[in-house]
Parts: C-alpha cells; structure tokens; sequence
C-alpha cells in the first residue's frame, strides 16, 4: 500500500476547510467532499503508518453530517475507523500509561530539587521536594514490576496492530478510504443543500455534548476535595464519552471555519482545553486501574502493595483533579453562548 | 485532689473576663489574675480529670501576658503544663486516630446511600456510592490490624496518663494550680500597669502568628491539586505550630474581650475556624502516619498493605485539603486589619 495520485493531490489533512474559497452558492457535499478527501489523502499517504487523530476526525465528520452522506456506508465505515482506531490506540494507551505511572513513581519516591521553586515565601528555603514514599522500599519491586507489566502489554498490543494493519480488513478500510477522496457517497438528494447547511449539524453535535454535561455532577466536582478520588468516584464512563462529545463539537467547527470565521476561534479553542482535560482523566484512570491490577499480581511483597496502593490512590486524586478541572471552566464556555444560542445557524 | 473552697468561689472557666465589669483604672494585674483564677479553678474542681483545654488556656494566658508575672515561675509553670497536656492528650489522640481511620477505611470500602444525594443532574441517579475499595480482599485485616494496634496505643497511653495523674509530680502541679486562685506571682512593678496594658501583650501573639503565617506556602496552598499531598507534602511541623499560635492569639483576644467589645467577636471566629482547620490538619497527618506504620507490621499480606496505602494516600489528601481551606481563609483575616492595624493598640 503506498501513496496513491489522487492522495498526493490532497491538500493537507486536518485543516478543515479554513483555506477553501466559499460562496453561499457552493454545495454543502462539496465542501464536506472536501474536508474528508483531505483527511482520507492523509491517511494514504502515510501508510503503512496510520495517525490515529486522522481515523477520529473521519469517523467524526461521518457521525456530524450523517444527513448528507449515504447512511449504510457511513454507519459502516465509521465503525471500522472505530474499531481500528480502538485497536491500534491500545499500543499507545500502554505507552501513556507506563510513562505516566513511572513519572508518578519516581517523583513520589525520590528527592529532587524543584522543591525550591515551588516553595513561596520571602526567604526560598533551599530544602528539596521530597515524595511521600521517598526511600521505601517496595518502591523499586513496584516500579519494576509496573514497568514488566505495561511493557509486556504495550508489546502485545504492538503485535495485534501489526497483524491487524496486514489484514484483508485494514486493506479493505484503506479502499474505503481511497472511495471518500475520490467519489463520497451521498445521501440522495444531498446535492441541493447548500453550503450552510452544514451549521445545523455542528449544532446538533454541541447541543448533544451540552446535553451530556448537564448530566454530570458538575457542581460536585467544582468543589475542590469532594471526596470524589477515593471515597466516592462514581462511574468514570460518562467523563470519558465526553471526550468524544467535546472532540466531535471541536472538528465540526472546524470544519464549518469558512462559514463561521473568526467567530469559531475562541470556542474551538475553549472546546481544545477541554479535551486535553478530559484526556488527562482518562489517562489518570487508566493509570490508576493499571496499578490496582499490578497489586493483585501473586507473591508481591506487601511493601510492594503498599506502594501500589499509594500510586492508584495518586492516580485517582488526578482523576478527580481533571474533573475540578473540567467542572470549573465549563461554566464560562456554557454562559458564553458559543454552543447553545442561534448564532451558529444566523450567519 | 478534691474542689476547694477558693475553686468553688471562682467564675466558670474558659469565658475570659467577658463577665467582669472593668474601668480603665483597673490594674492589668487584677484582670489577669481573674481570668487565671477562673480558668485554675475550674481545674481543680474538675480533679481528679483534667480538661486539656484548661491545660492550654493557662499555659496561653502564662505566654501572652508574661511581662506581669514573675518570668521564672510562669516559665516553669507553662512547662509542666505543656508537658501535662502531651501527656494526657496522648490517649485522646489514639481515640481520634483510630476514629479517623476507621471513618475512612469504611467510607473507602463500603457502598452506602450517600451517593444519591450527592449526585447532581436534574434526574438524580439512584446509584450507591461506592468506595474505591469496596470488596477489597485487604479491607476487613485492614481494619482489624488498624483497630488493634490503635487500641493498643491508646491503652497504654491511658495507663500513663493514670501514672501520671498519680504521681508526686502532679500533685506539685495541682499546688501551683491553687497558688494561681489565691495569689498569682507578679513581676515586680506589675501592679502599676493599668488593664489597658493587656493589649499589647495580645498584639505581639497576633503578630507572632501573622509572620509565622507569612512564611508559609499559603500561595501554593490556596492551588487546590498542588500534588503537596503525596508528591512534595514537605514539613507538617510548621502547620501543626501554626496551631498553638491561633490558639494563644484567639485566647489573648478572649482575655481582652472586656477592653475590645464587639470589634472582637469576628476575628475571635475567625481565628476558632483557622483553629478547628488545622486541628483537621494534625488529625489527618497523624492518621497518615498511624497507617504508613501499620503498613510496616511484619507478616501482613500485600491485600492488607494495599490497603493501608490507599488509607494512607486519603489521610495525606485531607492534610492537603486542610492546608488549601486555611490557606484560601487566611488571606481574609489579613486584609481585615483585625490582627495587624493599631486598633488593638487604639481603644
């Protein structure tokens, strides 16, 4: 599989359509041909690789303006993008969380020196920071024993998505693909809508991810402390299916730029932060679940648990950092408008 | 050790000179003695238990108004209280420990219906809330390791609190006590001072907490999440200080009550909220180290360790979470003026 023609006539990927002339006249499939011809170019172009972000902003175009696109292809392809996006995401998710857990590792057992720049007052103390499990001893078993875990897993992980990217279905995905740079398929009728109606299907996005907040405990979580990390964590499901909520609001606007202009910045821009936030809490749970799982390994020391049971109750209190995080900067973008008043649809 | 008739004739203790009429002819050194004689009444009339807080409002009062009294004496005297007080606070100290620990290991391990409540959202989810260790195989030996050497702990400090109640060395104490009724020892020239003398010594315990308070990291405190909590807790000392210094400030303000009025009754709430914060401070961290060392117990499984080091980690979040609430109060206090402005000084 290597570069095709039409791949490398593609304009850059993940630009949306900000650099693409529109006029009200232009057909919205047009435009949406476009975005995703550019994102699938991408996509070719860099096998055998494949960048996962490019996988997430088909699929979630395909999900956003679902109305102008032949529904069944759609449904279908975006399920394969997901299903490969979950697979091959699992060698990077290993790698995330084995740095992640050893970062944490070393700076709650050893002593290093960014105690002075921290320490606030007239006179710096010049003493060093110094982690809770400084010099204990199960802290080397328990970051050998991390590091064998996630190592092992990151390699197995490595191995389905080598098979995985040899398969008849990732060639029969990466065809797809050269489909959607060349021929999208459309919903009948979908010519005749113009450029504009594109607005109301981001709309739709964010009005799902406004939704899917309000659901939350927001006011719980704004308040620092809760109790939430260990005493009452609740399900971290519904946090992290707003990561995709807040990613599919972003790459809407993004792809409706052109219509929008500098109207789009400022809460892409907000809706940005509040995914790396979100992804900071899954990353954090992930990392948490990870040592829970290294402390039921058989025949560790209880040392060895001890520190474990420090580092998932560390990775909690980031969860719950994240959510505080999310809770208290929701409110601005929600108050502002951005996502929820008609502006989007009265250009 | 009985109540004798002088304790009976005293005022109740722990109100200040609230209840005395005052005129600023009044000798600082009849005030004085009032308030002492109150307070080491109601100590002896309590004999033969001792009321801590008694321990500590005379032992303050001893401090604060020094420069009335005979320096050698109250010296001495303000130590065999100090070292009473640690002494006997030792059992209650346990109690509360083992209280804590239990409170937490519960609330970490059992579901219970608290979660309703809490939860937000305008369709409230009939979850249970549900501890991170919930079902956790380690939780009941936990338990049982902490109550046990807990209890331990408090049985032994209960039999040297009755040694010590017991001994020559008390009975001494309980004579200086009756000498504080009837004719408490003063610096020569003392007598002259008029009531109005009691500020400044008041002023100088504020100014004492103010720079102690200043050398704090409050700024890094009022960050909720910081990481202080298990990645850079540093010293505990400072804070526990911190401590006695609000204490002897909001007693030195009681003591003043009847030359301040009601210009003291907010920074005297004030100062009893900043008291009650860091008291959560000490209990948290002393929690924290009751777990950290059952954790050391030989022969416990790695279930049991993992445990006391999720346990440990939630008593270091609460240490963190005592110094964020006394560090986002504090800046409030401060710029009042209560403490620092010459109105204490200015009637």
């Amino acid at each position: 599989m290597t570069d095709t023609p039409l791949a490398t006539q593609a304009p850059p990927g993940g630009e949306g359509l900000a650099g693409t002339p529109l006029d009200e006249g232009t057909p919205a499939t047009r435009a949406l041909s476009a975005h995703l011809a550019a994102e699938a170019g991408g996509f070719l172009r860099e096998l055998p690789s494949v960048d996962l972000h490019t996988l997430r902003r088909v699929g979630a175009a395909l999900h956003t303006f679902e109305q102008l696109l032949d529904p069944a292809w759609s449904q279908e392809l975006r399920e394969e993008l997901a299903r490969l996006g979950g697979l091959l995401g699992q060698e990077r998710a290993y790698s995330r969380r084995l740095a992640r857990l050893l970062t944490s590792l070393d700076s709650l057992t050893c002593a290093d020196a960014t105690g002075t720049e921290r320490t606030a007052g007239p006179v710096p103390q010049q003493r060093e920071a110094e982690g809770l499990l400084a010099r204990h001893p199960g802290a080397p078993k328990a970051r050998a024993l991390l590091e064998r875990q996630l190592t092992l897993g990151r390699s197995r992980a490595h191995t389905t998505a080598l098979q995985e990217l040899g398969s008849a279905r990732f060639h029969a995905l990466a065809d797809r693909m050269t489909l959607l740079v060349s021929d999208l398929p459309l919903r009948p009728g979908a010519e005749a809508a113009p450029v504009a109606a594109l607005l109301p299907c981001a709309v739709a996005e964010a009005t799902a991810l406004v939704s899917a907040v309000r659901a939350l405990p927001l006011d719980r979580g704004a308040v620092p402390y809760s109790g939430d990390m260990l005493h009452d964590p609740g399900d971290d499901q519904p946090w992290q299916q707003l990561r995709g909520l807040v990613l599919r609001t972003q790459y809407a606007l993004e792809v409706c730029g052109p219509l929008l202009g500098t109207r789009a910045t400022r809460p892409a821009a907000a809706l940005s932060d509040l995914a790396r936030t979100l992804a900071r809490h899954r990353d954090a749970a992930e990392a948490a679940e990870a040592a829970a799982l290294a402390a039921l390994t058989p025949r560790i020391t209880p040392a060895t648990a001890y520190v474990l049971g420090v580092v998932h109750a560390d990775q909690r209190l980031e969860v719950e950092a994240a959510r505080h995080a999310f809770s208290s900067a929701w409110p601005d973008l929600d108050r502002s408008g951005w996502l929820t008043d008609t502006w989007l649809t009265n250009r």
